[in-house]
């Protein structure tokens, strides 16, 4: 196993092209070091600078003083061969090579790769990259991306680690997730993949204890399919992994070679081999979201019987339509069961399945639907249905979920979306760890990626 | 054809059961009313009040010293016989019961239905409902809903027109398109459309002037299928009609006949009806909302060959796998159109389609590739793809699309996502009335939708 904790903890950084103007990648990543609590053993390298940021500026790596553990190499492809070297005379054992301008363009920027891969051969020198925008851990601050905060928010401390192989997916992934309040473990942008690739940075992933699940943009893989498949299947078993795999398509395939270099491979083959290894694929870009969410809050279900709790009928039945397209058990309440949510509801709430409690359903007629279901042993997992446009609906219900989040150990799955008041109880409900989806048909899916990952573990029988 | 033009644009108006109680349907509805243009010929009825709101208040309808052109029943299912009784006497021709508590819940109820129905036979009384939330037309400010403007926001006025069975789906997609900033032309929840049904709605929408889409979430065709058939295909080669149908399922069907009392039929033969006719099929919540909204903003193409755009690599190859997917057409540009665009750009942008104009792409960029295919012979339609998190791009770009909207007569669709920056981007280009979509495959499913609409239309050849 190639040793990766160098990259995400580094005692010492050096950028090589680090700048002085405001425009530059070189100044962007200069300065999201010099602003964290990684600024005191960081070394800007640059030929033409003296200071930088009141930072004295060394010519080469090789003239820094100390040891350094993460280089991070942001200068024209042509020069990169260059510094690379001195990278590994000065025996600094983690690289990453935000340039692009190698295979992803050119047979002349094929060379370069591969003039730089054989450079580390034998060495204990290891490269992330290039063309990428390397990595962002908001555990040890380290963060490579040229992307101001400004324009791309940077999310809180979580547990999902997310790698992809592209940088404007894994770039608007992350804003999006600063901006919903999910908070991430680890993000690695591996781009052309030289050295380090998406099989090792999943076998890190699999051992690193902040990270709960490891979620996967994937246009094509890098070294022969053997290790990723022993590896990924070793791994999944010990937590979820979900992937969307990129160019299945013949003239998306074509795309991802012009892309990032990568062979894209046939789409069926791929889908195939990611069920097999015990990978939850994702259908699209939001579910790669929507699933890695579910994952990373709740409980695996026991098995797939489901209760659909509402308090709009119509949204009840689009989430009965597509519960029945995935497979998911809706049975009906046991007659013991809906005589003792019946007790404290007025008759006209429906207790079949979907549960209907009505337009003018209450959080306290929720409660009781909601802990009946979770105690009773008919139904192993839970979608909530929270329409707050309705008079009788507010913070209550966000309360009330967040107190007993804990309390079963059947996963719960919200469904809720709208304006200005609904957004803010949703937010609400997100910070606090509840996964809120705006649509039944994506609430159902997310379900069942937790049941897909349950029959994975072998917690439900294929 | 039924007359149903005193619904939306009603002189006088009497809403039975006004009350004084804040919490109260009855209270919000009349306050909607007193707070809009139409406040001066507005009749509270309640013989338990003599002032509402500082309004005279009549005991029964009969005691208004004027015509009323429209009432708004919300009183207990069991007083409404008598008080629609009195509608009829006073010859009102647009009656909409809000109250719940017919065919959707028991036999007696359905009874009660039963009842109101053989009142209006032979006379010139219609009604909208029973269980409904009614009408809201942002022109006129005839707004029934009984949520508060606080949970439910009311879109401005546009040129959607929404027909639900379902309140609570009605109102959720109200509150998000006011969110949205998209508006609307009418909105009719009809509920048990005992009288107007989804057929006359859609034949009425279909001549209304301010409607340019028909968006409908239907549960079940209420009368016998060959007038729906007749009437949709004669109105869809007019204006485009999309509809969400529920209950497709076999669960999904029990569940709606406990919700609107509706005989759900089955799921796939719904499916060919609607293809047959030229109806626009959605296949989830969110893609009904998509399609109406790319409907209402684009011309429609003329063929199916589409040119990706993009900044960002990885978002090209998911849209275009998408778009293989849905059966578009990517041709590579022309080597003339190529040679045309790379004039005025840098080496390493990809002019095959998708066009990666690559993470430094400019305004400029953008306008160029856009101006050029949109010029050419060899597109019918564009998937522009701007991606926020990048330093280069910001509202220039989004200047550009909203001057040039209407310059070329080929549909042109946004597809672009992440947090703060980004948002307040999209927001803008939204309000200008460029449909953006959150991400790549529901962008091209509704560039689908056009293609749709072209083939019901004859644009495009099936």
């Amino acid at each position: 196993m190639k040793i990766l904790s160098n990259f995400f903890n580094p005692k010492s950084i050096a950028i090589i092209g680090a700048s002085r103007d405001e425009g530059k990648l070189g100044y962007i990543i200069f300065s999201n070091f010099i602003n964290s609590r990684l600024s005191k053993n960081l070394y800007p390298v640059n030929p033409n600078a003296d200071y930088i940021l009141n930072k004295k500026v060394y010519k080469s790596v090789l003239d820094i003083p100390a040891k350094v553990d993460l280089a991070v190499i942001v200068v024209p492809a042509k020069i990169v061969p260059q510094v690379l070297l001195e990278c590994v005379k000065k025996r600094i054992e983690a690289v990453i090579i935000i340039s692009s301008g190698f295979s992803e363009t050119s047979e002349e920027g094929k060379k370069l790769e591969e003039e730089c891969k054989n450079m580390i051969i034998g060495t204990k020198t290891h490269i992330i990259g290039p063309n990428c925008v390397g990595i962002l851990d908001p555990y040890s601050q380290v963060d490579t991306l040229f992307l101001s905060r400004e324009r791309c928010n940077r999310p809180k401390q979580g547990q999902i680690s997310f790698i992809s192989q592209s940088g404007a997916v894994g770039s608007t992934v992350l804003d999006l997730l600063a901006e919903e309040n999910i908070g991430i473990s680890k993000f690695i942008s591996y781009g052309n993949g030289m050295d380090i690739n998406e099989t090792d940075l999943i076998e890190f992933l699999g051992n690193d204890k902040r990270t709960k699940v490891i979620m996967v943009y994937l246009e094509g893989i890098k070294e022969k399919g053997n290790r990723f498949i022993s590896i990924t299947k070793k791994i999944a078993k010990k937590k979820p992994i979900v992937v969307l795999k990129s160019g299945k398509s013949e003239k998306g395939a074509k795309a991802v070679s012009s892309h990032t270099g990568s062979l894209a491979g046939s789409g069926k083959i791929y889908s195939s081999v990611l069920k097999q290894v015990g990978i939850i694929e994702a259908e699209d870009w939001e579910s790669l979201i929507d699933y890695s969410i579910a994952l990373s809050t709740q409980p695996l279900p026991k098995g797939n019987r489901i209760a659909i709790i509402t308090d709009g009928g119509g949204f009840g039945v689009l989430a009965t339509d597509e519960a029945e397209k995935q497979g998911l058990q809706l049975n009906e309440p046991s007659e013991k069961l809906k005589k003792r949510m019946q007790i404290s509801m007025p008759s006209y709430v429906s207790l079949r399945n979907p549960i209907d409690l009505t337009g003018d359903a209450t959080a306290e007629r929720y409660k009781i639907a909601i802990e009946e279901c979770m105690k009773s042993n008919e139904y192993d997992g839970i979608i909530v249905i929270t329409l707050f446009q309705v008079p009788t609906l507010g913070k209550e219900i966000v309360n009330y979920l967040t107190a007993t989040k804990k309390k079963f150990p059947k996963p719960l799955i919200v469904c809720s979306t709208g304006g200005k008041f609904a957004r803010e109880l949703n937010d609400k409900m997100i910070t606090n760890g509840i996964p809120v989806y705006p649509s039944p048909e994506r609430a159902v899916k997310a379900m069942k990626a937790l049941i897909r990952y349950s029959m994975t573990r072998g917690i439900i029988r294929k």
